[in-house]
């Protein structure tokens, strides 16, 4: 067994899922890189979403319940600032409060994003690295009929009601992919597009100054990308990917996430019951997996995971195979 | 009955007990002028130790049994931040963790420590005014036998154990008493110095630029200032001013405080078991009032405030009676 990385490209809670069942493979040699254009600043705290989503499922503390956040949380502090008369919108657990909190300070005094996530990740003892996707900030905003939002407002505080029209990453050209991430993806066996939703969790990744060039490079060197389905039959298992594709101008189906991946992804993991649309995926040039991507335990996640990477090592081989 | 303020000088426990009781009298006639000295970041957050004891007190909030803090406190967030490697020696409970949130929130987007004051005490339907010593930061060191300390080095972390040889308040000399200050004091009726420890409580306050000058400003003016002794019976009723006052040079009794106020306070109240000490404070040229100073309940604390404002009257008396 050889000692390269495994890189997943991953948003919050689907990604999570994944990330869970290969870091059960992998350990130390999964390596995630987060999507951070969910990021906001919330009572003066440095508040990491998918980050924190991630952290907290490779832990093993997530509520699988609530589907957010850490198992048995309270919510004292959130209690006493609405009766400050804070606008408490935006939910933040007593525990995450923690993390929050010891992250914002060490922000302020001047450490790397990567260097706060690492440290926090060291604390909880997850095998995993999880990487954001650029130590500088990029924050995702979705046009709706009532003009620019930023991410949260739509996604929490909006309920992902209002309907999306166009989606752009603030500050996207002045961000840069760090080195631990242009090395991770330099080096890696195989590359993973986890099943988040493409356009708000996974498009911010893939738009950072230096990820394509990173990804095509890897390729070229013969790393296969593969990417995992958000979507199954047609609608998004959490979140609003279904209804973004449609209005966004595609179509809700494993074929509309595919075409999104085409010139990115060698190989397209769908849903054993989407397995009709393998003609069409594999007609944009990428090659198809199926499979139960429906994780609905560690079972399952693991087995998701395992079948993936050898989907991945499969296109591998016949990559080198090539003439 | 005249609108006039009272002012209040205090820092933590004492002051607030006699504040309450203040309050309980004049309601939003009352203006606390706190301590800020004590104050510290603790996990990038501002805490204000003095105004907040003052301010949940005022609320009726405060736990009396543990003798700071909200009551029905948890510490989920303490906890938490222990798992993640903090040092948590500094312990903030959860709801308490909601005013410093806020607090350091509307701080670093620039508000007057002033205005973020009475924006705290507003939400918790005070009717008291609280008002910080400065708007600009001091800090009260301490040198002991292991070198100078932050006050809350020495208060919490050492347990005011070490032998306090030197008291310093750092960048005094840049700060200011705010406009409100100047405008209450000046408008007085009344100033009552709080049984608070004259080193590190009350110490800070008079150190600060415009203090003097409005106590002196207001004292001609007829406004007589009055001291209500934080030590009974040569002990502190809590805290470390007794050591402070041998070690400092003085001696651990009412005259001992007297002393230190002789030139800055027209009267002095001292409790009913020091009233053999009378005389010497009076040489002092301080008059004296015996009083049962020791506020074990809401009915001795607003007893004592009663006694300490008929005390001041009958100096003012006196002294508008003075040819």
């Amino acid at each position: 067994m050889t000692a390269r990385q495994v890189v997943a490209l991953a948003g919050g809670v689907g990604g999570a899922k994944l990330a869970s069942g290969l870091q059960a493979l992998l350990g130390q040699r999964l390596t995630v890189v987060v999507n951070t254009g969910d990021d906001l600043e919330r009572h003066g705290l440095e508040v990491w979403p998918d980050h924190d989503t991630i952290l907290y499922t490779l832990a093993g503390l997530d509520d699988r319940e609530r589907g957010w956040g850490l198992r048995d949380e309270t919510w004292r502090v959130m209690e006493q600032l609405t009766r400050l008369g804070e606008d408490t919108w935006f939910a933040l657990g007593d525990r995450d409060l923690a993390t929050h909190l010891l992250r914002t300070a060490r922000l302020r005094r001047g450490d790397r994003p990567t260097d706060v996530a690492r440290h926090l990740q060291r604390s909880l003892g997850i095998a995993a690295r999880i990487l954001p996707m650029s130590d500088l900030p990029v924050r995702t905003e979705v046009r709706t009929d009532e003009g620019w939002l930023e991410f949260q407002e739509y996604f929490v505080r909006r309920h992902q009601e209002p309907m999306v029209r166009e989606v752009r990453f603030r500050d996207v050209e002045t961000a840069r992919i760090t080195p631990e991430i242009e090395d991770a993806v330099g080096t890696s066996e195989a590359i993973v597009i986890a099943p988040s939703n493409p356009f708000v969790s996974v498009g911010p990744i893939l738009a950072v100054p230096g990820m394509h060039d990173a990804l095509s490079h890897a390729r070229r060197g013969g790393t296969p990308v593969v990417a995992v389905s958000p979507i199954v039959g047609g609608r998004a298992l959490k979140g609003p990917a279904d209804r973004m594709l449609v209005s966004l101008g595609g179509e809700a189906s494993a074929l509309g996430v595919a075409r999104l991946y085409a010139g990115i992804a060698d190989g397209f993991v769908l849903d054993d019951i989407d397995t009709a649309l393998a003609g069409d995926i594999a007609a944009l040039g990428v090659a198809t997996h199926s499979a139960d991507t429906i994780m609905v335990d560690d079972v399952a996640r693991t087995r998701l995971a395992a079948e993936t990477l050898a989907f991945a090592a499969d296109l591998a081989g016949r990559s080198t195979a090539r003439p």
